[in-house]
């Protein structure tokens, strides 16, 4: 691909904080063209007026946000970002994709294969599940291949990429009981999404610390397919959300058993050899937020207690970033066949 | 007791939040006079020109730090707080137990029953191992007996007490698998107490979260002397510690297999029916720092999984208060015949 | 008045955080019975289930919450204090004085004297202008013996609290220039109250710092009011409020042009000489929200700048205690003669 | 010059918040290589394992920290950036220009042209007087052509360049009385450096606001210095300091009295109608640290306020990036002949 080409790309929904993310990564990136953003409450603004800390790029002057219409957008852009709230992405996938635009959606609307549990997990019938067998779940580490040739990325949550990362090569290799995974995550307010509730104010979040969603958040639909795939065999896990008072990170803290522990080394070099956001920390340091908040990198460290017998595998990494927009980035390029790392470093 | 007599109470070792926490309970306390306080680095100066929010109290005004010496202090006060390092604490005990004082001590230098354990965990022999038998572990939900008669209190540290009063009712009443406990505890700041290191300086904590101590932290001797005692047979468990950007408040969930589900409530019930600061949550609702920062409250609150067949329990307290020095008040309350609530309300 | 005699209060509004603080003192009070607390959202509900931090309190659990109703509340009780938004306030003040209740309010309605000048700042007619003459404004270390005797009782603004205190010595002796005021306050998100807009949410306050309501903010009508008052002349000052990322705390920065600069000391030792809750700090050492936050202290501190010849008279005060709740328990125990600190210690 | 062509660049003191962001923003420009970096307590650690968010970029991991010698880091760079304390950079300056070395200096050393002034802030004689006169003050809106041809760029300090963007082009124009100024500045945590002192602990700084060095700041020096220069005439200033509870970010508020108060707006389009990094916010928003922190901008609103006559300008700014590491490049690349804004989107 000639190198000064740019790909034209649009972006559906960017008024929360993963779009704001994902405009001003694109507006960053040496081969993207931003000539869309949709958002019905900013309708004729520009992106600068909206989002300041894109002013410094000419582009955020002069796209203004428009309504959504996927024939409009499909006429101007290649790949559509949606980064709309669940259950409406699966609206404008559809035609989008009919009118020959490539989809990378950052909702939950595309992650879970089968439909009966994206039912039970999210309480209403899927609004288009012919779909779901052609959506590629966008994490490239694991499904790098895939995504190039994909028309529709389903990128996963935030919990999930900190949950998968770490345990994908360890089950693969067979060296835990799958039955044995406990995750207990911490994450910043920003994963709450840019709503006006009482419970997101600054004063009760601050100075507070809380966790939320017990024992079922909806995200481990996902987490439980994509594990039970690695493993090849079903898998069900323990999760526990926690809202801490930082704007953006995730740590997640994972207890595990292990089959075997001298192999766990190995695996992870193996698996993410070639993986150029996966910071392995392996047992000389311990992962911290504020080492990967603002790039699309996860670390990961671990440890094995020989008091318990268990292994213990932590992950940081930016909620936004390689949690959400910088995920969708690194998806982006794949698709397009640029450097992964382009536009995000 | 006369209700209008007090007892007369000294500090050692004032100077970090623990000491700071423990002389404004104390000034605030209807039935504690406070006598003398020491610090070396604070010699000379009053209490209110080191902790200026003391300044309401008048005695704050005359109360003047002096140097640590045991004889003083015997002479002037009933009881003698030791708010000093670990270590530290061991060579005052016995000389101011000898001159017929009361020690109510905040290190761990004498919670460990078992000097054994004590040098495997803190490096080193123990100073006054043959005090460590008539030392009473100061958990008043616990040893509210032994403490009331008790001339050495060892006040549990704050991640022990966010752990054992969550899981010692469920281990008495064989409720849960002793082998399966996986604690995973956030800690606010100032739980790593006043020092000037660059790990503890606003900008490394701030947006920032990170385990540490993994995976064998000092507090799990305790932790597990306690445990196993409460089951009737050795208890190892897991434990990691994790630091947030918050002042004060540790929360602690734990993940536990339960061998019978319907009796949870009804041992909690049982256990802290007359324990004025356990506030139990049940399942109604989730713990919160923020309830409890400023007070002796521990919340708990439990959850059972269906789906992973776990018991989840959670717990939020204030480190400085139900986790260190409104814990040694309740203990002095306690000992004096006070109510158990006396100054803490 | 027997030491063992209660008075009976009420609190009307008790939804926000200035609502949970006046409760929460109250509670705790030696001489206050809380015999009802008013919230429509909350009808039914206990104020331990509210406000969990209540919950050491017995009367937190028999306590409920009811429908605003001024008969029954005067009925019920001898002082009410109203914690109700601007504008609500006034509705009930006049009919609870009339059925012989003696109010405390924390709005605005009933602060500014001059009908014509809450119309301009407020934006519409007073409500109940008949009762301004004979409100007296609630600022102790000022109107101390009219609060004695007081009726009705508008209590002063956070703001307004963190300016004047410091600045009504200086005027009344005539020690600066009344047109050179310019007052720089900081303040804590709590200020902004408990509302769900997206302007305080965490993630938009947390790592932010802005000024707002520049030129013309409200409190600018009550400052100026009570300025002119100590200053016998009309006083028009510059004010400017910013936002910081803390729960609690004002920080007030004074620049003014001394006349005279050897008498300030000595002017603020007069007025404050009997002031429990005003610490002046002098030249010795700067003021610090963390010092004041949680008690009913206001700092004072002043340094002279012989490079520019101006005085800086900085104060630090909570805004939601000395700024709000506190400074109305200190009016209540006033008005029904109990020691000035009862309660806030 | 060649758009392939970089310049070799070296960092001599690169340990602290400001040597880290130069480091990060070298390693991720375009147009620069970096060739060494110094630190005495970091010999032999690659820049990827003192600094781990750099770890993306291949050169952090072949970089390693070395001693500082003027000889050989001359040798390798064209340019060399001095992010040594105060005091410290004087000694490494004049062997590198002797050597042919550019130099930018991010010290206070260069700054003061006088240095009979330099004496009396900085408490000592000035260490190489001789080059104060070719040095050229950093403010690239202010000093583009001279820095373009420097040998010794004097990077300004954070708070002067908050006051000094927003006041110069009202001087220049004698639209403000040049005895009105007062600067109110509020800053983050990372302004105070990476030191291990209490004062700047989590606990000291979180829920926390204050002023301090009260009324004579080191950088009132430097500032006056400029600000005299744009007057044309010796001005004093009032300036006060706040440290508040933020990683980054300045906001200074000015209070000003205008001598003309239309012709603002049209000076400070003037002054800065092409400055990339200058974003006028005018009289439509307020500045707010959000919008700035992470990037090279800085915001300047203004407001009159026909009440008192005043005029009040506000600004906001990151202080690592343009109060230090960004304004940094930015003279970077003004003396290379690169964009002005390279590296800096």
């Amino acid at each position: 691909m000639n190198s000064g080409e740019k790909t034209r790309v649009a972006v559906m929904g960017a008024s929360g904080y993963t779009g704001e993310e994902l405009v001003r990564l694109l507006l960053r990136h040496p081969r993207a063209e931003l000539t869309a953003v949709t958002s019905r409450q900013f309708v004729g603004k520009s992106v600068a007026e909206i989002f300041p800390r894109t002013s410094l790029h000419p582009s955020a002057h002069t796209v203004r946000f428009s309504d959504p219409a996927a024939e409009k957008l499909a006429a101007e852009a290649e790949i559509v970002f949606l980064a709309l709230p669940h259950g409406v992405a699966v609206e404008f996938a559809a035609p989008l994709l009919r009118l020959g635009a490539r989809v990378i959606d950052l909702s939950a609307d595309f992650r879970i294969k089968n439909p009966e549990i994206y039912r039970e997990f999210y309480g209403h019938e899927h609004g288009a599940s012919d779909l779901l067998d052609g959506a590629v779940y966008g994490l490239p580490e694991i499904y790098g291949e895939k995504i190039r040739a994909a028309q529709l990325v389903a990128c996963p949550g935030c919990y999930p990429t900190s949950i998968l990362l770490p345990l994908i090569p360890l089950l693969r290799e067979k060296l835990i009981d799958p039955g044995s995974i406990i995750a207990s995550s911490l994450s910043g307010v920003s994963g709450a999404g840019r709503k006006a509730e009482l419970d997101y104010l600054f004063v009760e979040c601050n100075e507070s610390v809380r966790p939320y969603g017990v024992p079922k958040h909806r995200h481990l639909a996902e987490i439980e397919q994509e594990l039970s795939i690695a493993a090849g065999s079903s898998v069900t896990i323990q999760f526990t959300p926690h809202l801490i008072p930082v704007n953006r990170g995730i740590l997640t803290t994972l207890y595990v058993t292990p089959t075997d522990t001298k192999q766990i080394g190995a695996a992870f070099e193996k698996a993410y050899a070639n993986a150029p956001f996966v910071r392995l920390l392996g047992e000389k340091s311990l992962p911290d937020t504020k080492h990967v908040v603002g790039s699309n990198v996860i670390e990961i460290a671990w440890r094995h207690d020989p008091r318990t017998g268990r292994l213990i595998v932590m992950s940081a990494e930016d909620n936004l970033l390689k949690g959400a927009s910088g995920q969708a980035i690194q998806c982006f390029n794949l698709m397009c066949g640029y450097d992964e790392t382009a536009g995000l470093l």
